[in-house]
């Protein structure tokens, strides 16, 4: 593999735009368009090095690779099927007109080789490649993802503290970088206000630039000032508070001052360079980090247990608090706070519940390349679910707010029952000329019935079956049988090599009466393997849920009726 | 789980024979009756305790799953499809007739908990079950396999050593135990002499009384004696001789006695159980193995390396030598023979090439029960293969002297190009009432494209990718895309957890236009993958296999033309 073939600084990918074929069909022209889509400089990472996010996920193996892909593609046959090993295509079969047309198998190692130092090997080698989630899949569609999950967050949270009414409610957290900036329009949006507590002043100044953060504040008070004017006045805004999080967080609970929900993403995970250790000034900090990264861990690291202590001071107020996926509780048990586990992980407090419904990271993308396609089924997303009022909310302030990069798309989580509904009503929508060209609808990895990840998506699942990957194999293999356009295999997505197994799936909506069936089952069938491993798992909700939409659970059934 | 869940010495299973069906269509019905069989007491080791083989090779979890499986099979429609979760039924989808009716997954772990102690915590909890290969995947048939993988094995040895011509060549070996002694029968079904050194004389004589050894010797006299007769004569026989491997071998080559072909199976793998160290009888080795298991396998060691020597010396003279799969080669090497990896493994020398071509152990069942279907099929496969007299040698002598095991069943390898052939005109056979009832088609997980598994299967692969699972993957899901009747996918099988993946395919033949088309294309594509999968990494004969069948693999392709 020589460097040529991976890094090619004069290529310019975009998809093209229009209803004007460059291959067969649609269902060959749609993972033409969303492969090139992903190389979209206005979408990718690194699109001359083939990166689409995520450090090194990529969309194609090699360049020599992504080419022949693009040419197999334009000449692939509605009865035929192109395989893709680790983004090389590797094989074209005879299969049928309801089969998927590619098959993706990205980054998978034999368990006891699954390891970052044997894919690096293999991957230096040219026989691999890091398909990340939608990265070599070919459904990423830029950070709308997000916002939108954080969004989802914290209106389960609503949903379960505040019965969904989370005006005049406040979020506490600390961090304003690449993932946690998307906190305070997350918040607004779901109509909290929130305090982020940020050290780096530049950043605050960045997101206020970009509309992420509404007012900045240099000192508690003047923080606590905003917001009792916004509580009063029932404005949901937010503040960035320059500050130390470990210093802000203890002096809120000693002042007595109760948010209503407390969280944090500062870059816990990294205790070199992404923790500011109480007393440090963040130029200090930088050159120490590079100087004398030893003692910065280690000074972070009580700094994180002051932290950690204030949050479970919250906690046991009765104050939900919520670890955001940045193993804080694990750096302050480490340092001696043996409780710091009392409050839990994201995943198991907010984002089960909608995994035991089958909701999820939905999204579609307009391949027709116009704005007005994706805004029209907006308008279709909010007639089909008129009673959802948080989901409106999402659509009206992405709209508004949220950029289109590459292929207009937009995400929204919605479940089982109602993915299918909206897959039916856009390809009626094609079908009767309302959009000027096809949709394509997938999702990410990180869904309900997709993903098998311990230390995240699987964390701590009720019957202790967070290591078992059947289910995102099961999923896979339903997802071929039902006919989605693509499906994938992956591994090491999100959590690294070793860590997860998850799968994709795309489909699209071509106008065609075929298509209403492949949709109707795949849309439906896809949630519905979520709901049915929590349901296996034995949450009450999805076994619920499995009655409401009359899943045919077998180990289950009889006890269901 | 209780054990009662597990263990039921009341059940005695066999699969319906005939006509009559318990299930909406053949093609559930396939599954139901191959489920039924695997557990059947003259097919499974331990059927009560649902164990099919291979330790614990499960075909269901507990019993309440296996009630549930065959209540749910049997009211199945056509355009269902049952999911399986480590041997229990999870859920029913709708899919369409033209998909899978069944989808397995088993014992699959995300890589970082992939190991037995996971897996027991997990299968003790109730909550997982050991797939194996073909035990959770409903298509073992008993030992008709062992001898056949080792008849291949030697044929193919034959092939490119003799050009084909075995008559008057003789192989040595050592060990005559539960797999080894296959290898006196296997050998003189593939037309060679043989000397299989044992240790232990019941063993021999077992062998004997079973019809698998044809003569016993007690001195390498009687035995070079008997061989020479033999040779003489034209025959092919296999002689038990008693003595120590690590005797005999170095004595044969001091006296300047040439094999055509050297390998060995004592239980080299075990040191303490394994293998007689050299001076000892078999009594004082099973008492001490007991009392001092250290000292056995510092001694057994030793006498493996002066066996290793001599299987060295051998090949050094140019002698083709094999180690068989148990490890003999790794011991010597800890005893200090630096070159004991001189000579290959026998996938690497003899597998290989078979996968290359899409080869490997294609085998089916008559659903009927009647042996009479079976021997039909046989004649059909001499018919349409016309050209091949170690396969019809391998008929002939299976039918003679392997029994049935449940419902009747044979194996035999075939390649891409091939099989599909077979599959159509069996469904042909099952169409116009030549056969009383529909047969399946299926193969073991251990095929050409069908598997990684770095120390066995894709060990020392040419372009070092032994351990992307990749393949198999794809496998999978072009094979349930294809519409194959029920597709598995399994972790674990034949080297333990977290050594292997490998996914199964099964297809029935009901005599239907709609399964013609099925079988063309799954029987063409799973072994078409195991060529594409070779040719990827670089093997000649895959590659000139892939032109031959005109495979469309987009990297290869201008390479190929
Ligand atoms: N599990 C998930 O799905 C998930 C999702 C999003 C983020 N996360 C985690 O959230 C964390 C943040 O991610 P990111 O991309 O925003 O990281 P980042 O490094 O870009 O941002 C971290 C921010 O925290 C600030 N900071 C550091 N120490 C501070 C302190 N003591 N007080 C106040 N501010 C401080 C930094 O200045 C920086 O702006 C990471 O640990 C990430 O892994 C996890
Ligand atoms: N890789 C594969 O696919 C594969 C296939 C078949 C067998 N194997 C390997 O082959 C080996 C044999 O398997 P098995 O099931 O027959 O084992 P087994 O233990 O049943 O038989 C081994 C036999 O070797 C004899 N023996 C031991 N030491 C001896 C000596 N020094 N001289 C002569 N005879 C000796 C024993 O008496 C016994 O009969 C195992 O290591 C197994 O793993 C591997």
């Amino acid at each position: 593999m020589t460097d040529k073939n991976r890094l090619d600084t004069d290529r310019v990918i975009r998809a093209p735009h229009g209803k004007t074929l460059s291959a067969k069909s649609w269902l060959t022209e749609a993972p033409l368009r969303m492969l090139m889509n992903n190389l979209d400089p206005d979408v990718a990472e690194h699109p001359q090095g083939l990166v689409v996010y995520g450090g090194i996920g990529r969309a194609a193996r090699n360049w020599e690779c992504y080419d022949k892909i693009v040419e197999t593609l334009k000449r692939l046959n509605d009865d035929e099927t192109l395989l893709v090993q680790s983004g090389k295509p590797v094989g074209v079969f005879k299969t049928h007109s309801d089969a998927p047309r590619v098959l993706i198998a990205n980054s998978n190692l034999v368990p006891h080789w699954a390891n970052w130092e044997h894919f690096n090997e293999l991957d230096k080698k040219g026989l691999m490649m890091y398909g990340q989630m939608t990265a070599g899949s070919w459904i990423y569609i830029g950070s709308q993802g997000i916002v939108q999950g954080t969004y989802e967050t914290f209106v389960e949270a609503g949903r379960q503290h505040f019965d969904g009414n989370t005006k005049g409610k406040w979020i506490l957290t600390g961090g304003l970088g690449g993932m946690g900036g998307a906190q305070p329009l997350a918040a607004t949006m779901a109509g909290y206000c929130m305090i982020a507590v940020e050290c780096d002043e530049t950043r605050i100044d960045f997101r206020i630039r970009t509309g992420y953060v509404d007012k900045k504040a240099t000192s508690v008070d003047e923080a606590i000032a905003q917001l009792n004017e916004a509580l009063d006045k029932g404005e949901a805004i937010s503040i960035g508070l320059l500050g130390n999080a470990a210093d802000v967080f203890p002096e809120l609970h000693k002042r007595g001052i109760k948010p209503d929900l407390v969280t944090d993403q500062t870059s816990a995970h990294d205790p070199v360079n992404g923790y500011l250790p109480i007393g440090w000034t963040v130029e200090e900090w930088r050159k120490e980090a590079q100087a004398n990264p030893e003692r910065v861990s280690k000074e972070a690291k009580k700094s994180m247990a002051v932290q950690v202590q204030a949050m479970l001071d919250f906690y046991h107020d009765g104050i939900p608090t919520v670890d955001y996926g940045n193993n804080i509780r694990q750096m302050a048990l480490e340092e001696g706070i043996s409780n710091a586990f009392d409050f839990p992980g994201f995943v198991p407090a907010y984002i089960r519940p909608l995994f035991c419904r089958g909701v999820g990271p939905f999204r579609w993308a307009a391949l027709s390349g116009d704005p007005e396609d994706i805004y029209k089924t907006d308008q279709k997303v909010k007639e089909i679910i008129a009673d959802d009022p948080h989901l409106h909310n999402w659509l009206d302030m992405a709209r508004e707010r949220i950029q289109f990069q590459g292929l207009p798309a937009r995400i929204c989580w919605v479940g089982l029952g109602l993915r299918h509904k909206l897959g039916l009503a856009f390809n009626e929508m094609v079908r009767n000329g309302e959009l000027k060209a096809p949709v394509v609808i997938g999702r990410d990895h990180l869904d309900s019935g997709s993903v098998a990840s311990p230390n995240r998506e699987t964390e701590g699942m009720m019957d202790g079956s967070d290591a078992v990957s059947d289910w995102p194999l099961l999923n896979a293999m339903l997802n071929v049988a039902g006919g989605a356009t693509w499906v994938s295999l992956h591994h090491g997505g999100g959590v690294g090599m070793g860590f997860s197994q998850h799968s994709g799936i795309v489909i699209c909506c071509d106008g065609s009466e075929e298509a209403d069936k492949r949709i109707e089952r795949v849309l439906f069938n896809d949630p519905a393997t979520g709901v049915m491993r929590h349901a296996d798992a034995g949450y009450d909700i999805a076994i619920n849920c499995a009655k409401e939409q009359g899943l045919d659970l077998p180990m289950l059934n009889d006890k269901n009726s």
